[in-house]
């Protein structure tokens, strides 16, 4: 790492993830909606990273289908990668990291989470850093605060130095008993899928790992196009890589993977229930956005974007609006969207 | 009555009632919507006295602002009767009945109910027009199947002749141990708003019983536009006609008023639940009608002239959407309509 070099903060906007639908779609995924508050998640995820003094413009990988809405978006973008097609977030991360100078520290991040507390964000990239810097690819441990099933864990090892450990093991999504064991025991964060390390240092572990996946999108790279600014690797040998997680493709196999533990207000929006566990609640423990007029009512989530929702007399459900659909389910049971999502595909 | 001659149908279209909001609206109230099949309810009501040979070309009593309405709709009118505000029922009649020949017969019949036998209805209007003849205001006596609290009900005195008896009283809507006790004792029938009588002897009974309703809306046709097929009675003279229903202004005050009875699946359609009741149901329990797709639902009623609907896991729920507004509530409250139509006046 130079002394004093900026962060590079890479942006991952490829999914397309139908946890959120009817709101969320391929064609308009979670990041580009408001659903916290009046910016969209991935202008919220990109002013994180703001500060010119300490980030460099971001490099922002994305479906190419959404290649104009994140120019819409983002004005102050190093370089946009767009990929012809999702190959999950291992050769995404490459993609990112063969566009790097091999001595930049890359922050990874998803671009649809939320961060309430950005202030402990940056003290943790700040440990995360000195940590990337010898050489650690590093985590965000977030720190649980109940016994969720829904995420990985990652156990913290040895201390690396202030703040900062190494990972003794990654737990892929626990049962509930196996959860709230974690939670008492302490020393298990939740794995949020950021990471920070230096390009080379990423560069390498593939190599070293899941080396097929880091050939092939340097091919499908080579034969891309590349305008300084957009670059697109080529369809057919991109659409070939071997599709990863970055988690299994190296973070699990690497010796040298580190956690900064952080609470800093995370939540993936995973699901609508997420989002209304999020918000503010009137009296009567429901939340709202957009038209609606709830009446007699508790426990509801109402999100439209589209028609007044009027509820009267109704407990615990979410109803989420657009312009031309309109979801009606149980509270906690918000992970059935997808059967819904599902069923009415034209 | 002229022996042979036509009986004049009387549809009366001035209703503006919030029982089915957000669907119904005073611009566009019940019976302009398709609520049980592909045409209008005010279609299917004119449909019913459309043989003209028994019928003549009925006269419509609307709401003026709703004239053009009814003309699209309509394309066989004796008159359209345009009220330029509502008064209730005694003055809507007795605009028919002083626009009809006296000796003619007039069947009097709300623009939005359901009547799924339409032989049983005709039948009963043989019967209904061969006591009116005799100088009797006839009821028609709706055979009740349930005991419900919702209408009034008309207790059947002597014999008139051929399924048709002189009314002993009309009760008010019972409480429901006095709704049970009607119905195990039978003789009671629901009052369902639908009259037939000689003109003359509506006049007369008016003359006796309500002189200043006859009076006065006499006056307010006489001073208004008349061009022989619009009628409009003037403003502020009908504004201040006094506004009751034909019930409280005459048939419960008058001596010579018989019932009907009829079993003919007779509904008002006065509630979103008295829709589910009425309609088909998937085995699940669910009635949908509009675009809606409804997994692992149960007793739950949908319908929408906007946007798709989709439940999951969800029970008993009334929902009905507009392009603009989607209204849920648990399905037997729909009572509770009104408070949410009442709250979102703008």
């Amino acid at each position: 790492m130079n002394a004093g070099a900026r962060i590079v903060p890479v942006i991952l906007s490829g999914g397309a993830g139908t946890r959120l639908w009817p709101l969320s779609t391929p064609e308009r995924p979670k990041q580009f909606h408001a659903l916290t508050g009046t910016e969209t998640m991935l202008r919220m995820t990109a002013a994180r990273v703001a500060d010119r003094m300490r980030f460099a413009p971001p490099i922002v990988v994305a479906s190419a289908a959404n290649a104009d809405a994140i120019d819409a978006q983002l004005d102050d973008i190093g370089a946009l990668i767009l990929e012809p097609v999702g190959r999950n977030t291992a050769p995404a991360i490459a993609l990112a990291a063969l566009r790097a100078r091999t001595d930049e520290l890359l922050l990874v991040m998803p671009s649809d989470h939320v961060i309430a507390d950005p202030g402990a964000f940056q003290a943790a990239i700040d440990r995360a850093a000195a940590a990337a810097a010898q050489g650690w690819l590093m985590t965000f441990g977030i720190a649980p605060d109940r016994p969720e099933t829904g995420y990985g864990y990652i156990k913290r090892g040895a201390a690396l130095g202030d703040g900062a450990f190494a990972v003794e093991r990654f737990v892929e999504k626990p049962d509930s008993a196996t959860a709230a064991a974690y939670l008492a025991a302490g020393g298990h964060d939740w794995n949020g899928g950021i990471f920070l390390f230096r390009a080379a240092d990423l560069l390498a572990g593939l190599e070293a790992h899941a080396p097929d996946i880091l050939a092939a999108t340097r091919q499908a790279l080579a034969a891309g196009q590349n305008d300084g600014r957009r670059i697109t690797p080529d369809p057919a040998l991109f659409a070939a890589v071997r599709a990863q997680s970055i988690d299994h493709a190296l973070m699990e196999k690497h010796d040298r993977v580190g956690v900064a533990p952080v609470a800093m207000g995370w939540s993936d929006l995973g699901s609508w229930d997420a989002l209304y566990a999020l918000g503010g609640k009137d009296a009567g423990g429901n939340a709202a956005s957009g038209p609606a007029r709830l009446i007699d009512t508790s426990g509801t989530f109402v999100h439209s974007t589209g028609p007044r929702i009027v509820t009267v007399g109704v407990s615990d459900l979410i109803v989420v609006a657009t312009g031309d659909t309109v979801l009606i389910l149980p509270r906690g049971e918000s992970q059935r969207v997808r059967e819904a999502a599902a069923s009415t595909e034209l």
